[in-house]
């Protein structure tokens, strides 16, 4: 059988060495040695140091690993977050973490954007304790420019804001200055399998605590001697210190080069191709890496025409499943599979 | 180099064919697999199928999966828990799982037990709302004979009892009339690498909600439809899926027993070795899965003697760093195993 490719939102396609890591740590008993040693806290250190280089992290910032974007989202709002978290809201991930704060009884304010209608618009009164935004709302294949996120944190300077970038990293080149907390997972743009987040907080904010084993001064007070609360996702450590090593090598401004060159082929594509048409029609909202074509009501047809060519993409999310098709855009995605799933959809368009 | 034996308490030597599952996971692609889709739905069910019928798990509990047993704790807590939860503490874990509860803020009360203390001896006041047990104390090698659980809650028998079996799974034979809630990972006894937790919960309780994205009733609204509510470890849970199927061919009740003789063998080696003797005194308190020997200020010696032979042990653990050490005695440590691990260590007294 054909290996498939996946350009699914997420999980997705492994990056080209996951496999061979993977494999690799079987040799190195990765599985087997202790969450407490010497090994581990090398493991720890080393994708710690790594991130940090593709980041540009700031010595103003620390890291730390969670189990999921979700875990990330609640841990934000239990450590930061009293009373009121302030959210912007465009899609279906956003709206959950909004949901979140609610759920834990705050008293949480959004602000219902959409590409007509910016982030810049938000009026944000009753001083909220945070704001939360959502950098690549995959549902719909929005992302928002990172110059209207620091306008607003120019704005509120004296509120933190915290950045969902789960589907975006590591696209994004992020001036720290602006943002107090980013969260991303490794099953996207890392191409890991999942089941691990990455948590980034401004040192002003990582010793909050909620008395949770994973607030901040919990999570970080181990983070800094490259440990965690509990015995963690010791493989997916290891495979993310190896992964974004690779990246480095790579060069992630070489990494977000190509992810424009292939969003554009297939923004390009799609705007004048029978299949359908970029849901988002204003340019500079268009997600880079998730590209959300309207196609009718062809989704299913499309998805299993590609599927039975060993193309592996997404349908539509919630209320769009059946009229939208997802296309993932990230960095383990090369720009000959881009071209070939186009030339397989171009194919798919002929026979219409 | 020698494959490395690890009979640390855990992360721990793997089961035989992880190393085989994992890597028919990648061929598979299981790091690729959406975690909403059939493929891991059916894995899903697979491995909840396979761990009911490990632990002949009755229809009044139900199944979920967590991260961690340390996030299993907390869910506990935060579902169960408004004012006040009971710990029966005789080591670090239980001690962890109270002062945990103390730190969410609970007014939460504490019965410190010992081999020369029982758990009978509690005397349990002011009606909490749950009873906290941790089975197998890895900390000490303490562990409390099922009966005397039992006998716990058939005096308490209006108060909710979970029971901590990380490091006791799937040795211990439940009698669900008498355990609520029940919690363990996988880098125990099932031999698979870390960062995944099974929860098992009566149904009573299984509506309780705290507001978080992973309390009773939001994990088990998803459990139920075999998804989780965010996206989990999806290798960890095939990995589980594919071990515990595994367990069931060989059969737990063989297991059991290989776990008796196991334990018997190291009892018996050190009921007269000059390395040392085992912590626990009275036999019926003495950990079946996790050895702990008092080896005087000799801990370091040992494990580096044995570690160049290939055969990893654990140290003491916090303040018997110096002075014990401990065996691990998984399902996947087989007799041939202890019995090679025995006669290294029998060469080393000899060399005293």
């Amino acid at each position: 059988m054909r290996k498939k490719i996946f350009f699914t939102p997420g999980p997705t396609q492994l990056a080209p060495k996951a496999s061979f890591f993977i494999k690799k740590a079987i040799e190195d008993d990765i599985g087997s040695i202790s969450h407490r040693g010497e090994i581990f806290k090398k493991i720890f250190k080393e994708a710690i140091f790594n991130l940090r280089k593709i980041l540009n992290l700031p010595e103003t910032h620390e890291i730390a690993f969670l189990s999921s974007s979700i875990e990330a989202m609640e841990v934000i709002i239990l450590s930061m977050v009293k009373k009121k978290s302030f959210h912007f809201i465009n899609g279906a991930f956003s709206k959950k973490w909004y949901l979140m704060a609610k759920n834990l009884g705050k008293e949480s304010d959004y602000f219902e954007f959409s590409q007509s209608n910016s982030i810049l618009n938000a009026k944000i009164t009753k001083k909220p304790e945070l704001l939360c935004l959502t950098h690549n709302e995959t549902s719909i294949g929005m992302m928002v420019p990172m110059d209207e996120i620091y306008q607003i944190k120019k704005k509120y300077y004296d509120i933190p804001l915290a950045l969902d970038v789960v589907s975006s990293f590591p696209y994004p080149k992020i001036d720290f200055n602006f943002v107090d907390i980013l969260f991303f997972s490794v099953q996207k743009g890392l191409g890991l399998p999942a089941g691990l987040s990455v948590i980034v907080v401004n040192k002003k904010y990582s010793e909050k605590t909620s008395g949770g084993f994973h607030d901040f001064k919990s999570l970080f007070s181990k983070a800094r001697i490259f440990q965690t609360p509990e015995t963690p996702n010791v493989l997916g450590i290891y495979l993310l210190a190896k992964i974004t090593k690779e990246i480095i090598k790579k060069n992630v401004e070489q990494i977000r080069k190509e992810i424009d060159i292939k969003s554009n082929l297939l923004y390009n594509y799609f705007s004048s191709s029978l299949i359908g048409r970029p849901f988002i029609k204003e340019f500079c909202y268009r997600s880079k890496t998730t590209i959300v074509i309207d196609v009718g009501n062809r989704t299913d047809f499309i998805v299993k025409k590609l599927e039975k060519e060993g193309f592996i993409i997404g349908k539509g999310y919630g209320q769009y499943k059946e009229n939208h098709i997802r296309i993932a855009n990230f960095p383990q995605h090369t720009i000959s599979m881009i071209k070939k799933l186009i030339g397989i959809i171009n194919k798919i368009e002929k026979s219409f």
